[in-house]
C-alpha cells in the first residue's frame, strides 16, 4: 500500500515497533475500544501522514454494507458445481455479496473444518452442498444465526432454505428413453448412496423400469463415490459380467466421463456395443464420442436462485423456509441409439 | 455449538445483550487487551458454564500453528485450474495450510476486490496467477510482508516465486508435429496477449513454422479472450476464410473445447476436414471425437510445488526468490492425423 508523501506500510510498522499485519489490522478493524498497541500504531500512522490506497478505503467503507459468503463446494472437479459457482459469482455482484469458497473434496472432516475456519474469518453467511454426516455442523449454523442455503440437497431432519433439481423424473426420463429405443437390460452406475440426490435418481431408475414391466436386477446397480475413478471401475465390472449390460445410465458426469474412458479404451463402439446417458450435462457434450444424451440440470439457474433466496433470508431472518424445485431437461443426442434390429 | 450444560451460544447472547457474532468474536479474538463488551461476554460466558465444542476448540488451539492461504483463481471454469487447486489442497493439507479460493473470472477489477477482502479476513499468504494490470497490487502483497506464489506466470517487473510451464516449447512442439504430418497452413487461436503465457504460446508456434521455412501469415493468427466463446468464434471466423487453414492449434482448453463445438456443429470431420491440436490436455480427451492430441501440464504438479515454495518462503522470507519451469508433453491421439496424401 503506498500512502501520502509515499509512506509504507512497513515504515509505520517499524515505527510503532509492530509487524506489518498489526498495522493492517488496525486500520481495518471495526472495534471502537482500542488497546495500548492500536493506540500507538493510529498515533504513528498521524505522525507520517500515512494514508492507505484508495481501493483499500472504499472497500473498508462499503463492507458494512457488503456480505462476504462462504460457499462450501463437494468436489470442484465436478463440472456442475463449477456452473453453479459461475451462476452464484454472477449475482452475488449485483447484491454485494463477495463469494470465498472451501472446496472439501467429499471429506466430511474438511468440510467440518472450512464451516469453522471461515466461522472465525467472521463469514456473514453460508452457501452448502451437505454432506453425509454434516446435518448437525449446518443446523449449529442456523442456530447460531447464518443465514444458510443448501444447493443439491437439503437436510434429512431440518427445514431450510433449498435449491435443487426434480432428480427422480430427470433419472425416469434417462430411463425411459433408453427404454423406448429398445433396450431392457439396463445397469446403473450411482453416485454416494449417503447423498439424497444418489437415492432419488435410484428410485427415478427403478420407476422407469417398473413402469415397462422389466424387473429390477441389483447385480447392474452399482455404486461407490460420484467420482471419476468409480466410473472407470464399475463401468468396467459391469462391462466383464458374464451377461453385460446394453446400455448404462450413470448418475452424475464424473461417472459419465469415467465410463467413456473404460468403454473407449476397449474399443466399444457406442450405441450399438454398449448405449449410455448421462445425469447432468456438460457444454461440450456435443464433441464426445458420439455426442452425449445427457439430463441437463441448470447449475447457473441453481445458483442465480440461491442468491436471490440468501438476500431474502438475510433481509427477512423469519420469513419461512422454501424449497425450489427445478426441472430438468433430458438432451438427446447420438449415445443411446434407435429402436435396436428385431425389438 | 452446543456447550457444556446444553447452554447455546445464542443463551450467552441474550445474557449479555449482544449478537451470537460478537460472543463468536470474543471466543475467537487473539487480543490481548479488552474492551468493555468483551470483559461482559467474557463474564457471561463464564456464568452460564458455556463451552463451544471440541472440534472448534481444536481449531482455535492449532490456527496458531496453521496458516490461511488465499488462493486467486482467474477462472474456475477452466479445467487446467481445477487440476491446480486439486494439487494444491492435496499437499496443503501435510503443511497444516487452509485454503479459501477467490475466483475473479478474468476481470481485474474482481481480482483487487479479492485481495482486499482476504487481507481484511487476515489471510496469511495469498498463491495468485497475476492478471494483466495486478502488478502493483501483487508487489504491494510481497512489500507488506506477505508470502506470495505466483502460478502459471511471474509479473513482468519483479522477481517473486514462480512456478509454471515451458509454454514456448510446448507450442512449439505442438506445431511441429502438426508439421511432420504434412500441414503447412496452420492457424493459432490465441489467448489474452496481455498474459505472457499467450505471448511466450504465440513464439513457440512462430519458431517452428521458421524452423521449417513456413511464412507466418498474420491473418490465420487470431486472439482476443482465453475463453470458451471465443473459442467457437474465432474457429468460425477461420473456417470463413476463402483460404482456410488446414490445421488449428488452440492456446488453451477452453479455446480447444469451443474450436471442437463449431467444427462439429457444421459437420467438418477432424483430422481430414481440419486438424486440431490443443495447449492443455483434459483427462477425458480420449472420450473426445475424435480423441484429442494435445499438449500437457500438469496442473496438479503446479500445485503441489507450489505448496512447498511458499512453505519455505513462510520459514524464511528472505531466501533467494526462484521460477520453476516445468516441461510439457505432447501427447499424441487422432485429432492431426497422419501424413497427408500427396505431400
Amino acid at each position: 500500500m503506498a500512502g501520502q508523501k509515499g509512506v509504507s506500510l512497513k515504515e509505520v510498522a517499524d515505527k510503532a515497533g509492530v509487524s506489518t499485519a498489526t498495522v493492517s489490522r488496525v486500520i481495518n478493524s471495526k472495534t471502537v475500544v482500542k488497546g495500548e498497541t492500536e493506540l500507538r500504531v493510529q498515533k504513528v500512522i498521524k505522525q507520517l501522514g500515512y494514508r492507505p490506497n484508495r481501493v483499500a478505503q472504499r472497500l473498508r467503507t462499503t463492507r458494512g454494507a457488503s456480505k462476504l459468503i462462504g460457499l462450501l463446494i463437494p468436489d470442484i472437479q465436478n463440472p456442475f458445481y463449477v456452473d453453479i459457482i459461475r451462476g452464484i459469482e454472477q449475482y452475488a455482484y449485483a447484491k454485494n455479496f463477495a463469494i470465498v469458497i472451501g472446496n472439501f473434496s467429499q471429506n466430511e472432516e474438511r468440510q467440518k473444518f472450512y464451516i469453522e475456519i471461515l466461522k472465525s474469518e467472521s463469514v456473514d453467511a453460508f452457501i452448502v452442498a451437505p454432506f453425509p454426516g454434516m446435518n448437525e455442523y449446518v443446523k449449529e449454523l442456523v442456530e447460531e444465526g447464518y443465514a444458510v442455503v443448501c444447493i443439491d440437497r437439503g437436510l434429512a431432519n431440518m427445514d431450510l432454505d433449498v435449491v435443487k433439481v426434480d432428480n427422480y423424473q430427470g433419472a425416469f426420463d434417462a430411463v425411459e428413453h433408453l427404454i423406448n429405443v429398445g433396450h431392457t437390460r439396463i445397469a446403473h452406475i450411482s453416485g454416494n448412496t449417503l447423498i439424497p440426490t444418489t437415492i432419488e435418481r435410484i428410485s427415478g431408475y427403478e420407476a422407469a423400469l417398473n413402469k415397462y414391466g422389466i424387473a429390477i436386477d441389483r447385480d447392474i446397480i452399482v455404486g461407490r463415490n460420484s467420482d471419476h475413478k468409480s466410473g472407470v471401475e464399475l463401468s468396467a465390472q459391469l462391462l466383464d459380467m458374464s451377461n453385460p449390460p446394453t446400455a448404462i445410465f450413470t448418475s452424475n458426469n464424473l461417472l459419465t466421463l469415467g465410463a467413456l474412458e473404460t468403454i473407449h479404451s476397449r474399443g466399444l463402439k457406442i450405441p450399438e456395443q454398449v448405449a449410455i446417458v448421462g445425469f447432468d450435462d456438460m457444454y461440450w457434450a456435443m464433441s464426445l464420442n458420439p455426442p452425449l444424451t445427457a439430463v441437463r440440470q441448470s447449475g447457473f439457474e441453481i445458483g442465480r436462485i440461491t442468491i436471490e433466496l440468501l438476500h431474502q433470508r438475510i433481509a427477512d431472518p423469519t420469513r419461512p423456509f422454501v424449497s425450489i424445485v427445478l426441472k430438468t431437461e433430458l438432451i438427446v443426442r447420438n449415445s443411446c441409439g434407435f429402436k435396436l434390429k428385431g425389438m
